[in-house]
């Protein structure tokens, strides 16, 4: 992209200039080229040529292309905080709280590409899906308290599972019965199973 | 390969000629080469070189790659009847014996390779994925009956899902808290959500 100038995804004039402000932008730059290209499609050289950076920065604040968009969606997508606030409120709703907000991601046009990218990707690149979830974990045991519930991470892997191989047949594949039922049934039919995964004994 | 006189996967010499034969030789070289390199991976020309056909028979019999790899499921691996088998016997057990026949299809050296070569492309070819959920609901409505629960083709779908969701993060991404339950720990865990998405009211 060579007219820098008319490309409206060009970094704020008034950003910071030094670390903070390099590092932001190309955050920003990720950003917008996952959402359109997904993980495979956006090369690090497209997204350092958006940021108006060299590759090399790339590498020295996120490692890797699995790290950067780690971060992307910590620092770039309100995901982590919709389902952080799931967790959070009268025990009995849980299940219905957490759906939705799941739900509510998929649909977000904001959100809904990345976590596209996100699954896309999951099985070509797992060390992306496994930051994710070492990040949304972190995020629900700081809350939940992990010291009380040694099974913790395991609820939140059966929890997330089953949501992702459901939002997957939905939004992803399109798997015909998946598609089908109104969102709100579905809500109705995953919530009690979802609570009782979060909050009952397993087994 | 040009040397398939030594090739141990060619077709037995006792095969029977014509159409049914060049079809059997086409499966057999499908479940061979799917299941080493995977959907993407085995081309339509190395399956028909491996079978010693035309392409050109391939489309004949199975339309297209995606038809292949559903045809090759069916009827080279025991995926299909183990499934089905599952769903007989007393229903308080089903999710119990569900979920064991899922992992051991996972975990089983004749299976295993073709369920994974399955969910790998399952997102970049959602067709194949498609026709082998056909497969297997017909299989299962077919004993089970679907005049009398027309809710059962959502039942499988929730029910494929997770166990899709689990197997997905057990065996190809290696999820860790999912990876490190002891696999009777783990069939304890979801029998009894399994059980209650196939048998008790949805919602």
């Amino acid at each position: 992209m060579s007219e820098s100038s008319s490309n409206p995804r060009k970094r704020a004039p008034g950003r910071p200039s030094g670390d903070g402000g390099t590092r932001e932008a190309i955050l920003d730059a990720a950003r917008s080229l996952f959402g359109e290209r997904g993980f495979e499609g956006a090369s690090l050289r497209a997204i350092a040529g958006e940021a108006g950076v060299d590759p090399a920065m790339i590498r020295h604040f996120f490692d890797d292309k699995e790290g950067l968009f780690a971060a992307t969606i910590a620092d770039r997508t309100a995901i982590p905080e919709r389902m952080f606030a799931a967790f959070l409120g009268p025990r009995d709703d849980v299940g219905r709280r957490l759906a939705n907000a799941y739900l509510d991601v998929w649909e977000d046009d904001e959100t809904g590409p990345m976590v596209k990218a996100m699954v896309r990707t999951a099985l070509t690149s797992p060390k992306s899906a496994d930051l994710v979830r070492e990040l949304i974990q972190g995020k629900v045991a700081e809350s939940v308290g992990e010291d009380t519930d040694p099974e913790l991470p395991l609820r939140i892997a059966l929890v997330g599972t089953h949501l992702l191989g459901l939002a997957t047949a939905r939004y992803l594949i399109g798997i015909e019965p998946v598609t089908r039922i109104e969102r709100d049934d579905l809500v109705e039919v995953i919530a009690p199973v979802l609570k009782r995964y979060l909050t009952e004994p397993l087994g």
